[in-house]
């Protein structure tokens, strides 16, 4: 068993293992390493630099004992894999279902998700992505803290249990997207800076130290990132990343950490034989990141789309506060669908400055769209789902406009039974100082809203986590089943109707009412007519064709002659049957 | 007259002018304005904030007391422009001549460079470059410390002497390039954060505070960059910008300023009729720069390019300091003179990590190229020029390749003759702690390298600036005659050849032999050869064709067969002959 570890100020590092201290050889560019025969998984052990207290392992594969304790030695070619026929899916046909793993099911691990794996095939879900799962401080946490990148959080289970969780995706032909975080590290548990020049002070991030990727010794920090990502894909059979807010990856350099990562998957997308996905969060809406790189572009497979959400949302709620306060009509909704971006060079005045540029001639299958997220619900005070903030009626409408849009749908844990928990902001800090300063923090927040510290649910209160737990029990109950089969029925519609998958543009038109409150998407010979208001409206569609209703949300929708009567609150899909012209 | 100042933080703003202070109405956007029927051109004025202390315009057009002074009234209209049948120049052509206004002559004064632009236009240069004359703390530096980023310096003639300077210029049919900074504002006079949302805290800079290019604010702040660089193409007649330190324009916007800057100079090029040139400093070795904006690039017409100057004068001088370290071999030079980026990804030493990427299907016209700059000369300890660094014999080979690289060719003022001054660092600042702290500073940078506090020149001391003044006497003396000569017909040689002229990196080849110190520079029928080397040097060019000499810097050079001999320290440029193959 060979331990290595990049170590450059270092004079001197032994690894400690098993009580004892083995002296580590340098080699080249700050690396050293040893030879331990004696090593076998179980293993515990860390890293002495210079004489200190054992470190764990930067690359550590496994942290039974929490950020704080030693390593585990891992030895991933023992895993029993049984996925050897799944070569992956096309991004551009999938159906993603995010979820967090310690409040999906009521045990919060890894192998409790697996019996629940065939209910998300029936509905239709393609891919599961989970929230992050690296070592993060204490046992219950969104896992956006992580600071032991390459170890999947021991309270899920550790390596073995994510192992057994994609076998089991794979084996009912699911794909597994991981979060992963590269654009800071947790405030509690993190050693990186005593190892190398990790972080930088050219740049700063809302959440700490900002990582080196473009100042002097970054290309080895470029290779603890990259290296990471072709970690999970390669040892842990992972399908897909999602790269959390890329707009925080800050690097100048000539070549971006994100270009490097996305031409490495591509490499090792060849050598596996797997598809593989590298999908971006980004606040930035630059169509460059999701660009072909033969057009100087990043080339990832796709990023998220805020502003569909947002416009989606805002139109919905009626929300206009934080960010929302760029969006409101219906016609933003209308943009979003034809054009991504609703904030395309215009000003913001969230931002309060011009934001983004078109996204001309990028598929749509570059884009993710979604109604929720588990930081558009979390994020909130509350942790409010959009079942709880806007009527049936509406959410039917927004649930089809995901799931007819030209983006790759993303549904939330529970979203498709418009569930009744909420997702709050939870933590489990163990520094007493660090987890007040997280309660408190989130108090602060919020009194900007006009929220009292004593509605705002603690994020240190173990009740905080288990409120955000799950509640399969009502899935099968009204008025929850009927969401449920809503879905299912939308995203089978998806499935069958080929202009539904067809990410061309410049194939889409949508155009709003923002006065009589409907909005018409038509995708080929397929109309999705929305009716926010809550008056009953008629939309004429020019041309008298033969129409059929394929789904609609509500009884007394009337398709006929050259248009169709929609009751308040309701959404239909219809096709114009062949032969016809419009 | 009509004064307008954006002051989004203010709740008043007056005009002071004349004694007088009239209160500006708060318009759009943060901006105040008042009309004064009263001011004429020479008024001073300034603005109170809030019924503070008036400050000088952020804008102001004309500083005559300096950066703490109020500001001037300035009609640009009113300015007797002759130059009305000069319509620019193309870049690929040019042959630029940097100079630096307060040393290029004894008086150091726009007016007193007039009667010298005969000799450049008999040098054979078509463009000036400036280096930034926007006014700065004191009458003596650099000028990369303004603060009125929209003034002519008061000591070197203020606005008017810059506009009779660029109306002579273009009469004697030589461009003006104006050297602009983008990036910082320099230490002292620098008013702006008062104004508003100026800085940001995002980011950091070598130099101070970071200009706020996409944060909350951020338009006005972006207009203000993009204005001044079309009120100096606009206003002062001029032709070109030569953007400095671009590396420290921080901006993680979808549309880079830098892109923005070169879709609104191009609008204007087109309004105006004009050719105008937009070329960056750039420490990036990133080819998105110049790309053109249909391949996603920035479409700047052009960068400097710090690789060729690296790499030819390490191989020249022997040095290995500093930012040398990562060059050396000749074999760096053919590599440079072939692909632009010799740190095209590879590992630099001096920055410890990988740096760049190729500028694989540029045109050489995209880059610019220079033996010395003010840069490269002015930041030793003692601001030797090449001339002081190297033989007469490397000399002139270093001026060979330079004049026949496929890039624009770049003089540093003085270069032609080999001045005997240096090009030292100066400043004046008024200030006695700041000034304190620049000689101080300059003091330790220098100590790192092995230089006495005595004998690094003081930056504040004026002796400093004499020295560095250009002695025009010994232009028509051996053996500074000698080198003019050589420059002279070097670049003659350019103009007649059009194979030197051709940009098309495809069409140029080049290789070295480290070992035996020669370099052979092929550009269609035309080859340069080198020998750096200390002996005489025999090269094989492979078939035997006729060949005749066009230039050569020494005696001895034999040329027959399929091969050339060259003495030692020389170079010869010749010609395959019509009809010969090879």
């Amino acid at each position: 068993m060979r331990f290595a570890v990049w170590a450059p100020h270092a004079e001197r590092v032994d690894l400690a293992i098993r009580g004892r201290n083995l002296p580590m050889r340098r080699g080249e560019g700050g690396w050293f390493s040893v030879e331990d025969g004696d090593a076998a998984p179980g293993d515990r052990y860390g890293f002495r630099l210079d004489g200190a207290e054992p470190l764990p392992d930067p690359r550590s594969p496994s942290q039974p004992d929490g950020v704080h304790g030693l390593s585990e030695v891992v030895d991933h070619a023992a895993f029993a894999w049984t996925d050897q026929g799944w070569h992956g899916a096309p991004l551009s046909a999938a159906v993603i279902y995010e979820l967090h793993t310690g409040t999906f099911t009521p045990e919060g691990s890894f192998d409790a998700v697996i019996p629940r794996l065939g209910a998300l095939v029936d509905l239709g879900v393609t891919a599961i992505e989970l929230m992050p799962v690296a070592e993060f401080p204490g046992a219950r946490g969104w896992g956006y803290d992580g600071v032991d990148l390459y170890a999947p959080h021991h309270a899920y289970g550790g390596p073995a249990g994510l192992k057994r969780l994609v076998d089991a995706a794979h084996a009912r032909g699911l794909a597994v997207i991981l979060d992963v975080v590269y654009n800071h590290l947790g405030p509690d548990g993190n050693h990186l800076a005593r190892f190398g020049p990790y972080f930088t002070e050219k740049y700063r991030t809302p959440w700490g130290a900002a990582l080196n990727y473009d100042d002097a010794g970054s290309d080895e920090v470029r290779r603890f990132a990259i290296d990471n990502a072709l970690m999970w894909l390669r040892d842990h059979h992972v399908d897909g990343l999602r790269l959390d807010a890329v707009h925080a990856i800050l690097d100048g350099s000539a070549v971006h950490l994100l270009e490097q990562l996305a031409v490495e998957v591509e490499a090792l997308q060849a050598e596996l034989g797997r598809t593989l996905w590298v999908i971006a969060e980004s606040d930035l809406n630059d169509p460059r990141l999701v660009r072909a790189r033969e057009a100087s572009g990043y080339g990832l497979d796709a990023q998220w789309s805020d502003d569909f959400h947002h416009a989606l949302h805002a139109a919905l709620t009626g929300e206009r506060n934080g960010y929302y306060a760029d969006f409101g009509p219906l016609s933003d909704v209308a943009r979003a669908l034809a054009n991504v971006f609703v904030n395309d060079g215009r000003y913001s005045r969230f931002r309060r400055r011009r934001h983004g540029r078109p996204a001309t001639g990028l598929p749509g299958d570059r884009f993710l769209g979604y109604l929720q997220n588990h930081d558009q619900v979390g994020n909130r005070a509350m942790g409010e789902r959009s079942a709880a903030l806007m009527s049936p009626g509406r959410l039917r409408i927004g649930a089809a406009l995901v799931l007819a849009a030209p983006f790759v749908p993303l549904l939330f844990q529970g979203e498709e039974w418009a569930a009744s928990s909420p997702f709050q902001y939870f933590t489990d800090h163990r520094d007493p100082a660090l987890g007040r300063a997280v309660t408190e923090g989130r108090r602060r927040e919020f009194a900007a809203f006009g929220w009292s510290a004593e509605e705002v649910p603690d994020p240190q209160d173990p009740s905080t986590f288990s409120r955000s737990r799950l509640d399969w029990s009502e899935r099968d109950r009204p008025p929850h089943r009927d969401m449920l089969e809503w879905h299912r029925r939308l995203i089978a519609l998806r499935r069958e109707q080929a202009a539904l998958s067809d990410a061309r543009l410049e194939r889409v038109s949508a155009r709003a009412d923002d006065a009589a409150g409907w909005l018409l998407l038509r995708r080929g010979p397929l109309s999705v007519l929305c009716n926010v208001s809550d008056g009953a409206v008629r939309v004429e569609l020019g041309a008298a064709v033969p129409r059929q209703v394929l789904l609609a949300s509500h009884e007394g929708v009337e398709v006929g002659g050259d248009g169709i009567a929609l009751p308040p609150q309701s959404v239909v899909i219809v096709e114009d049957l062949p032969g016809a012209t419009g």
